[in-house]
C-alpha cells in the first residue's frame, strides 16, 4: 500500500496529540453539511466483519437533552462522594460536561443484532462489536478536530436510566453520549491533566514482551 | 482550536476510506523504531479520566504464536459451520487471518484496574477503559496505514482459551489481537466487500433523531 506523504504522516501524529475532551463551547451553530461530514467519517470506521454496527441518534428534544443533563448531575454526584474533599472539589470544578452548551448532542450505539456481516468474526468476541461503534466515534472525533470542531464524551452517566427517554430500538446499546460544538478553549494538553488530575505515562510501563 | 490545513482534511478521509484490515503480509521485517511509532500514536489516545488503560504484549514466542494460530482455526472452524456450504466456502477462501505470514504480533489488552485516572468517569460505565483501548488500536491502525504498514485484527479467537499461553497479569483484559507487517495487496475497498460478504450501507440507514 502506498504510504501517505511525510507531512500528512506528521500532521496526522499532531491531530492524535492535540485532539481534546472538550467540555466548554461556543453557542455558535455547527453547519449541517459539516456534521454530515463527521458522521461520514464515522461511518467510514473499521467493523467486524463488515458489520456496520454504528448507530447514530441526534438528539435535539429539549426534554430528552434535560434528561441527560439531570442524570449527569446525578451520577456526577454519585462519583463525587467517593473522592475526599480535595479530589471532589476539583472533580467537580473540572466542569466535566458541556451538555448545556453544546449544539449538538449525539447519542452513538452499537446495533447488537446487525444485518450486516452475517456474524462473521463475533461470534468468539460479541464485544466486538462495540469496539467497532468505537472505532466510529475515534474516526468522527479526529475528524472534527481537523475541522476546529470540539467533541466531548459524557461517560458519567448510567445508560439504562435514558433508555426509555431516547425510546431506543431495543437491539441498540449505548455506547458513547457526545457533546459537539465549537470549542471555547484551545488546550495542547487534556484538561484533566492541566488541573493536575494525573499526566501521560512513559509508553514503557504499558509494554510486555512473550 | 485552530483547523488543520484543508489538504490534511482531504487526505485524513482518504486515510478513513483506504485503511483495510490486511490478512497478507509479505516477509519483510518492520523496523523497530516504525513500531515504536505505532505504538506511541496508540498511546495518544483518548482515556476515559485520563486512565491511559491500553497494554500492548508484543507476543514473538514462535509456541506462543503457534498457540494463537492453533485456536484460531480451532474457532474458525467452528464458526464455518455456522454457515451453508456456499458461504462456507466463501467463508473459508477469505484467509481471514494473516497469522502465519505477519512478522509483528500484537496483543493490546485493557488495564481493568489502572492506577492512571483515579476512576474518573468510569464508575457508571466501567466498559468505557475498554473503548479507551479500542481507540488506541485505531489510533495504530490509521498510523500504520499512512505509512504503508498493513494491520489485521484478528477476532475469531476466545480469549480465555489464551489467557494461560500468554501469561497476562490478572486484571488486564483480552482487546485486540493485531497482526502487523508490510502487505502483499492494496485493495481500495474491504476485502468482505470484494468477496461479495457485504457491502457499505447508506449512512441514512444509521441515523434516528430524537
Amino acid at each position: 500500500m502506498p504510504a501517505f506523504p511525510p507531512i500528512f504522516q506528521f500532521q496526522l501524529q499532531e491531530l492524535f496529540r492535540l485532539r481534546r475532551d472538550v467540555r466548554r463551547f461556543l453557542p455558535d451553530p455547527v453547519p449541517e453539511d459539516l456534521f454530515t461530514e463527521l458522521l461520514e467519517a464515522a461511518h467510514h470506521a473499521p467493523s467486524v466483519g463488515l458489520s456496520q454496527p454504528w448507530r447514530f441518534v441526534r438528539v435535539d428534544d429539549p426534554a430528552r437533552r434535560q434528561a441527560v443533563v439531570d442524570e449527569f448531575q446525578r451520577a456526577n454526584d454519585a462519583a463525587s462522594a467517593r473522592y475526599d474533599s480535595e479530589r471532589a472539589r476539583l472533580y467537580r470544578s473540572l466542569k466535566l460536561a458541556g451538555l448545556r452548551e453544546a449544539p449538538i448532542h449525539l447519542l452513538v450505539c452499537v446495533e447488537t443484532d446487525p444485518d450486516s456481516g452475517h456474524g462473521l468474526g463475533r461470534q468468539t468476541q460479541p464485544e466486538t462489536l462495540r469496539d467497532s461503534a468505537v472505532c466510529a466515534i475515534q474516526n468522527l472525533w479526529l475528524t472534527a478536530r481537523a475541522k476546529g470542531v470540539g467533541v466531548g464524551w459524557v461517560s458519567i452517566l448510567e445508560p439504562e436510566r435514558l433508555r426509555a427517554v431516547m425510546d431506543l430500538p431495543p437491539t441498540w446499546g449505548w455506547v458513547g453520549y457526545l457533546c459537539i460544538g465549537w470549542p471555547q478553549e484551545e488546550p495542547e494538553i487534556p484538561v484533566l491533566e492541566i488541573a493536575g488530575w494525573d499526566h501521560r505515562n512513559p509508553l514503557a510501563k504499558h509494554l510486555l514482551q512473550r
